[in-house]
């Protein structure tokens, strides 16, 4: 079984607030029709909340410890949240359809429950389900009740290593919108040194010491949730979903540049 | 806590596919927060499907039997009923939230599973956690995985039975589109006979074994759901919820005209 995450920024449209990038999004769906079509495949398909999610968690400061009597105030903004991420998905889930792929939701905000911003609870039975029926499971970037914080938001990565650690894939797979890990963000910084690989939580200490840190927003992040993975011995490799043609040759095993999160060499 | 369900058939526009009727959505909501306004209630609110979940499932005959060879041609139809669903959900929440009500969604194709179209499995936790911590969870008509048939749909009279079974609601109320029920279809019948109460599977007997039976829509679907409750100890109540007020009076316990199905008189 293939996880593969679509980022939010690929499917989203950074300057505008709730707009989607259809053409990446129809792009997108149309490589993972061809690769199915190509051969079987069990795939969950993991996307991020893009310009959807972010600007309203931004503005609840959902995830933040809150005095009582913001209590109503930021269980709206909750909602909110919820709906505006359903909303992404709703889209996204509607092209993928019209490719005849068969993509059925199932939003964390529905059965996760986390601990400090960690899902400490989640049972998979609907996930194992719909795979045994040969559907392709979509789950995003959303809020969950969280037992000390109240409220928090799960991005798509904690989700992917979530899921990968307690479905066992075959591949975890990562599409961004750079070409892998940098020690410097490349679209600015002419020298910035390219990962092949990640192995361990030290490299990432190497990676965060280097003098000139500029990753792309988030990588840090994703790094750190791809290493609880590596450290479980599921290897997982980032790449550039916004390169035509990437997600499908990924999908069937052909040579993309990325870099690959593992444990070992 | 009550148990609320809002017909589809309100909040759609009946005459065009997809179609949300935003001027009784916004009534609803705005009723449903007064009420909330004048006394905290524990709510759970449940919807149709109406003109958005209505005609792809009759396009793709969902619950109904089909040979091998149309599995890939059902399962993408059973996505596109849950993807239009959630769409009416979207925007219903998107209402509820303006006003300010925190309207979780919970959908059944996430959890629920049945066999030969009746809910056989569905953990009610998240829907225990929401309440909890004051949260409304939303539910509505929807696809889920049959043992029997694949695929069926559930319908939110379905959803209300199960919940109410398993929840121990103080009050069952269904907004229709009609003052409760008659005989006969009382916007073509002057003379359609109304009933204040349904008291058991004989009254439906009767009632179905009239002359001149011409109910509105899956009235006596509904009324099946809920005499399940009521053999159960369970009352509810079936009111017409495009009457201004009428939704925010039965929420106050006031007197509002309404079919209630109970056991005994």
């Amino acid at each position: 079984m293939i996880i593969l995450k679509v980022g939010g920024s690929i499917l989203t449209n950074k300057d505008s607030e709730s707009e989607v990038d259809t053409v990446s999004l129809k792009r997108i769906a149309g490589e993972i029709k061809r690769s199915l079509d190509n051969s079987a495949k069990e795939l969950i398909i993991v996307h991020g909340a893009g310009s959807f999610g972010h600007p309203p968690a931004k503005k609840h400061k959902i995830g933040e410890r809150f005095s009582p009597e913001e209590y109503c105030q930021k269980r709206v903004g909750f909602c909110e949240i919820q709906n505006e991420v359903k909303k992404l998905n709703m889209f996204i889930c509607e092209a993928f359809i019209e490719e005849d792929l068969p993509v059925i939701a199932i939003p964390a905000s529905s059965f996760i429950t986390a601990t400090n911003k960690r899902i400490t609870d989640g049972n998979l039975d609907s996930f194992k389900r719909y795979l045994n029926k040969g559907f392709i499971p979509v789950i995003y970037g959303d809020v969950v009740l969280d037992n000390e914080l109240e409220f928090c938001v799960i991005s798509g990565d904690q989700l992917i290593q979530y899921l990968a650690m307690n479905l066992n894939p075959t591949q975890v797979i990562l599409g961004t919108d750079v070409d892998g890990v940098y020690d410097r963000n490349p679209k600015t910084h002419d020298d910035a040194r390219f990962f092949e690989r990640f192995s361990s939580l030290e490299d990432l200490n190497t990676f965060e010491g280097t003098t000139n840190v500029d990753v792309t927003g988030g990588m840090v992040g994703k790094i750190k949730e791809l290493l609880f993975l590596a450290d479980l011995g599921i290897e997982s490799k980032i790449i550039n979903a916004e390169v035509e043609d990437n997600i499908f040759k990924v999908l069937e095993n052909e040579e993309v540049k990325g870099t690959i999160i593992s444990r070992g060499n």
